[in-house]
């Protein structure tokens, strides 16, 4: 089978031997993978990543334990955590300390024909979400855990800042949310797959609005977001950090201590939610879709998934 | 009478008219006045301050409309709020973009024998209360100001780093609050105030305790502080952001991020839960006095204050 590799940079594609399963664990074939801006960041050196990357993914069962699974379509939570500790038993394992994280760290990804995954991680794809689609259930989760953070009540209007991957998926799920959501970015064509999901959308100002949100979410991407985000939230306001910037950011926090602006660190979620958006046909992911290719160019689609303008690039086995 | 007067980083004393009072306001005798690590900010020109600093104090009312205020011992809010906006009308003036700020933001300080303040800012100091105690009631309310922002529950483990004045007084709130709190700090000296309120307290070790606690309150005053407190707390857990730190602190958002940690500006409190504080004699604060100097003598006084070691220096109209 072949996997993509990373290594020092460089993307390259390697024939390996198919992985072995072990108790509890689900052998499948890849359907489809996203490439996702973690993946470009693995790229750049983050965690010191050497290895096979991705977890954004829909595959099919080929092998389990669990009867029910076997020749299932399926999606999976990253987070392989240990199910012992007192972070699992809360429910919380994607916080368990001992976890390893599918093709971020200490576990190889999604970019490879076949990969294993715990079966408890898996959740089966309802008929009706179709295999490119399915791909999103990992970061619509990621999106939709901000509702599972912080209680934001109906109607309220919400920033997102940030027209990228994330900020359109966080838009869509907080609208679906009966948020209303004011989405402010760089990119016309980008910020027309928002507007044509109904959210007001706005090609970021010279100035943007000064402590106008009660809340409002950072998923720039980029080292200043943090900074702009802070300047729109009013006094009591919340900014939730989606954005996993990999440098140091500089931040004045005096405006955060006087205004008494509450910052969350918002990751991964669960991915019952996000499948059912994706269910429903809440999340116009379709247009979302800038290139699909298969794993054996993936050291193209990792170029193109890094070019400005571009949003979500497919990887598929052939 | 006097005031003191800062300008372009000198502290300086004048001699100056009595103030007016207008309607609604009190005309206040100062009985005495703490300096504030912010009185050493605004010297150092942060706000572009010129003019009398001075926001701790307690006073004795010379007049006033309202008869029952006439003679009274009083300490008062700081924040001037207008009274009409949407902040004032949901009780938190100390957000009122219209606001003034005592001694900080355009409206003279209480460094000074004689000052006005709108009588709705002044709460009566009871009786049992001393006065170089009553000086502490407003810095006692902003510490206490974590408990109306944050529900920690009873007997939590909380970390209080900083043993400056404010991390004492937070670390004394928080334990007379049934709260389990662990003091980390540079001085033995001033660990021991703490220690003598049965406060586990702890010289910095060289290495910080790793994801500890759920609750970490940021009181150093240093740029490193908030590093050093994130690193402390555990995934999902919360940083109370206490000190203002004005420059620009560089901060590694990634763990933020990835432990979904929230972190919560916290800036002046209710004076009424402090001032029962006080009155319980639940704040060890004499212990906290460093130095007592008149007014006339304020240079001294900043240079004191500023020094290393140095916790709470008063002054004195005469």
């Amino acid at each position: 089978m072949i996997s993509v590799h990373l290594e020092d940079g460089r993307v390259e594609v390697r024939r390996r031997p198919w992985p072995r399963r072990r108790p509890g664990e689900a052998l499948i074939r890849l359907i489809a993978a996203g490439i996702c801006n973690t993946d470009l960041e693995l790229q750049r050196g983050y965690y010191n990543f050497r290895g096979t990357p991705g977890h954004e993914f829909a595959g099919e069962v080929l092998e389990a334990d669990d009867q029910v699974l076997r020749g299932r379509r399926v999606v999976g939570e990253i987070n392989l955590a240990c199910g012992r500790c007192d972070w699992c038993q809360r429910g919380l394992g994607r916080h368990c300390p001992h976890r390893t994280v599918l093709g971020i760290a200490g576990r190889p990804g999604v970019f490879s024909e076949y990969f294993t995954l715990p079966e408890a991680n898996l959740h089966l794809v309802p008929d009706s979400i179709p295999n490119d689609h399915a791909v999103f259930t990992e970061p619509i989760a990621a999106a939709y855990e901000i509702l599972e953070q912080v209680r934001i009540p109906r109607r309220t209007p919400v920033a997102v800042l940030g027209d990228g991957k994330l900020g359109l998926l966080v838009a869509q799920v907080l609208q679906a949310s009966k948020l209303e959501v004011h989405l402010y970015g760089k990119h016309r064509e980008k910020l027309a797959i928002a507007a044509a999901a109904g959210i007001r959308s706005e090609v970021v100002p010279a100035k943007l609005p000064v402590a106008a949100y009660d809340y409002v979410v950072e998923a720039t991407g980029a080292a200043g977001g943090l900074k702009q985000a802070i300047g729109m939230t009013r006094p009591r306001g919340t900014v939730i950090l989606k954005s996993t910037v990999h440098r140091n950011v500089s931040l004045d926090t005096a405006p955060v201590v006087v205004n008494e602006i509450t910052l969350i660190g918002s990751r991964c979620g669960r991915f019952k939610p996000a499948l059912d958006l994706l269910r429903k046909g809440k999340i116009r992911v379709e247009e979302m879709i800038s290139a699909r290719l298969p794993l054996a160019d993936a050291p193209r689609a990792f170029r193109a998934a890094s070019r400005k303008g571009v949003l979500k690039v497919l990887l598929y086995p052939a």
